[in-house]
């Protein structure tokens, strides 16, 4: 591990960093708000930045082990530093703002903040800014960093990045990049056109747009999307939401005329399955239970909701804690499947639940045919044995963290269906959870603690667990050089 | 499938069974109890069996397939056997009975009853003594049939198996059984007259030995082991819910004089410090909260409470669901780690998860290292791939069947916690779960397709869901060839 080059090209993430800080500050000054609290914040994440810039050596080969550090510590950067816009603000105090600041990076969207109507506009749109800002930085990573790294099986789409191939790494992370947040833009852009079609006006509508494609699910309203109580918005957001769940090469490939794109991965079917598997039950038991009588306020809460849980979104139009417990619980696990790799959305990931399936049919056919040699496929492909064990392997860990995590939240006292669904909401990236963090609820009631094992949980599941977990086992620590300095202290 | 040689070795096995009806008979007629009750049952189940034997022809082969549905029948037609005593005594009705009795055999301990003291003995017994005879089968069956089968990755014991080896199989099963059941005869007679030692009447220390050495749970009295209120009961119990929990063949070996045996086992020693773990954090959380503010009182229950849980034992002396939130969430998760391979407990097995655990490690020091060769260790062997796989395997099906089985519970309206984890006690065999069905409570008052499937929950689980799961493939039944009858119908 060299240490020095990791914290030079933090450096250089943290001077970036306070440039997107600038943008709020125009915010601030359009609508006559304190410009001083985003250009204080960007002074100290500048000012951080060039010292590390200036004073580290950047000769210094970056390898495989400092790339996990690179990124955690870039993530974590983020949200310490994007959370000082809510402590010079006085909205929030160090742990609170962390908290929103991270749900804003990670695209989670779990909340601290009992009442958004008071905040100021430009603070509203910081925290819609930081998701949106993540939803880059995820692209980025699952599509062009992860599969390099191979963690958790993602050497599947090492394949599938856009742009030129066999070239030198950094070009080519670049151009995967440029290609695909055009897409991003391009989304984010038609969807502002399509709710101010709506009605809303184009400040909401831009932060809405910023938190859908982003997955985040935050939103200028106290009741979420509910506040808007239209028909119209809400299935606008839905297909948006479902868009944002969808691996950002497919969409790519799609405008670049490659029509059939969607339905010739074998993941995009699988998500639409899940999805609307789960939005069957939900329409069912809705009805049963007599939540909803008619099919037409149905069919638009229950598509609504379960596209933003599963995509991870986090938005809500209706209390679905106060639906049949088959639907909670559908609800819940359902946070688990998460987006389609390459997508925005978090989770566990659709790809990796489709061969954890094919994994157990797999175990049932070598019982019945002891002798057969059987595989598993994928896109018409074979998976190899160590991506399947690669798989298994991040979803066993996953199951670790959640546990452990639920463990310490409950610790503090809190009833166990509120600390699992609060762990599930953060570690899967989606917002409000079940019980005392329901969609109508908040988390600023819990002791600190509480909170930042939550943070904890939002940045690894974010990070797909692997980055943030290897940088705590001391095996990754071993060797580490101190880091260069470029004036004095060498000899 | 020669699905005629399965029904004609069924026939023998309820001809057996009806035997072990007539001892619940003698403890009637002691007691001056209706005889008749069990005589009428033993008569039709041996009337049932007759029919198979006579009609059908055993001159077929039995090989691997047959095995799963010998396993699958056996442990079902005990269940419905098993269930005339309760209805013809008017105490239940057929679904509750069911339940009751498959819980008996499969030594589970989840209850239809709300108040135990009414019952006549003789129907105690039968209940205490079900457990007993289902603990005996599951030794057989994990040590002796199971890695034969190689299901869930239990060829690792197959070695393991007492006995002369290299032997034809039925004399080698045989073999193992007389010398397993010596050892769980022994111990069974022991906790008696420790038991009795304490004050406990014969009848009562009898019925609570079968139930503790099967890991059972039924108890004589509805406030279960609480009902003695007695600090040496308690902790006589506890001990040889310890034991229950062991693999039968170290307790083999150390009776035998290798004194070494236990600690030498790796999976012991994981077991014991799971366990202890366990106590651990209870204990503390237990004083935390105010539960319990004298050590003694907080050591007593803390012991007892999270070894009849992870043993999968399920008796009660403390209502666990009062306990702080970690308290309960943490039992609810011991709840899966169950005994050691090899004992009567349920569970997902302490090997697989210290399997798993170890595949977790493997998969990071991968990507620390990713060229070397790494690979798992246990007992200070190494591990085929093919058997973590299986293991992997099993653990991912058993998150599988106990999703789909809460969601299910969940759908006829009850809620999630009283759902999952009457479903986690069910499918690990425990007993009481939380909530509504929590260890002061009983399943009496549910409805009854929530009781069908949680007597299927009971019976996957006990048998090791692959042995249920393969027999609902349809690839199972391709091929299944009508049974052939001993007299007429032939040319």
């Amino acid at each position: 591990m060299r240490i020095g080059v990791v914290l030079y090209l933090l450096g250089w993430f943290l001077l970036f960093f306070s440039a997107a800080l600038l943008v709020p500050a125009v915010v601030a000054l359009w609508y006559g708000e304190a410009v001083w609290v985003y250009l204080l914040s960007a002074g100290i994440s500048a000012g951080a930045g060039t010292l590390l810039v200036l004073f580290l050596s950047p000769e210094q080969e970056i390898g495989y082990r400092e790339g996990f550090a690179v990124v955690v510590f870039s993530w974590l950067a983020a949200g310490v530093f994007g959370a000082l816009p809510y402590v010079f603000t006085g909205a929030l105090d160090f742990v609170d703002a962390l908290f929103e600041a991270v749900s804003g990076f990670t695209t989670t969207g779990s909340t601290v903040f009992s009442v958004l109507e008071h905040l100021p506009r430009s603070l509203h749109f910081w925290r819609a800014f930081t998701q949106w800002l993540g939803g880059m930085g995820i692209i980025v990573l699952s599509l062009a960093i992860l599969p390099l790294l191979g963690i958790g099986g993602m050497q599947l789409y090492q394949a599938e990045m856009p742009g030129p191939t066999k070239d030198k790494l950094a070009p080519r992370i670049q151009d995967t990049a440029r290609i695909l947040w055009g897409v991003y833009v391009f989304f984010t852009l038609l969807e502002v056109l399509l709710l101010m079609a709506g009605g809303m006006n184009f400040y909401e509508a831009l932060c809405h747009s910023f938190t859908t494609l982003a997955t985040g699910g935050f939103s200028t309203r106290t009741a979420s999307v509910a506040g808007f109580d239209s028909v119209y918005l809400d299935y606008v957001i839905t297909f948006f939401m479902f868009l944002a769940g969808v691996n950002f090469t497919l969409h790519y490939r799609f405008l670049k005329g490659e029509f059939s794109a969607y339905f010739r991965s074998e993941e995009f079917r699988f998500y639409c399955l899940v999805g609307f598997l789960g939005v069957f039950i939900c329409l069912v038991f809705n009805f049963v239970s007599g939540t909803y009588l008619s099919l037409k306020e149905n069919l638009r809460y229950s598509l609504f909701q379960v596209w933003s849980i599963m995509t991870t979104t986090g938005y809500g139009t209706a209390d679905f804690d106060l639906w049949h417990p088959i639907c909670r619980l559908l609800l819940l696990v359902l946070m688990f499947f998460g987006g389609m790799a390459g997508s925005t959305g978090g989770g566990i990931k659709q790809v990796r639940l489709l061969i954890f399936f094919k994994f157990i049919r797999l175990q049932f056919r070598k019982l019945i045919h002891p002798r057969a040699v059987e595989i598993i496929r994928y896109d018409d492909l074979k998976v190899p044995n160590d991506v399947t064990q690669a798989i298994l392997g991040f979803i066993a860990l996953y199951a670790l963290v959640f546990l452990a995590a639920s463990l310490l939240v409950t610790a503090q006292g809190i009833d166990i269906l509120t600390a699992t669904s609060a762990v599930a909401a953060t570690l899967n990236n989606i917002g409000p959870g079940l019980e005392g963090v329901g969609p109508t609820k908040n988390f600023g009631w819990m002791p600190d603690f509480s909170k930042l094992v939550l943070t904890f949980c939002m940045l690894a599941g974010r990070l797909e667990l692997y980055t943030v977990a290897i940088l705590l086992t001391p095996g990754y620590w071993k060797g580490v050089r101190p880091p260069r300095f470029r004036f004095g202290l060498r000899k």
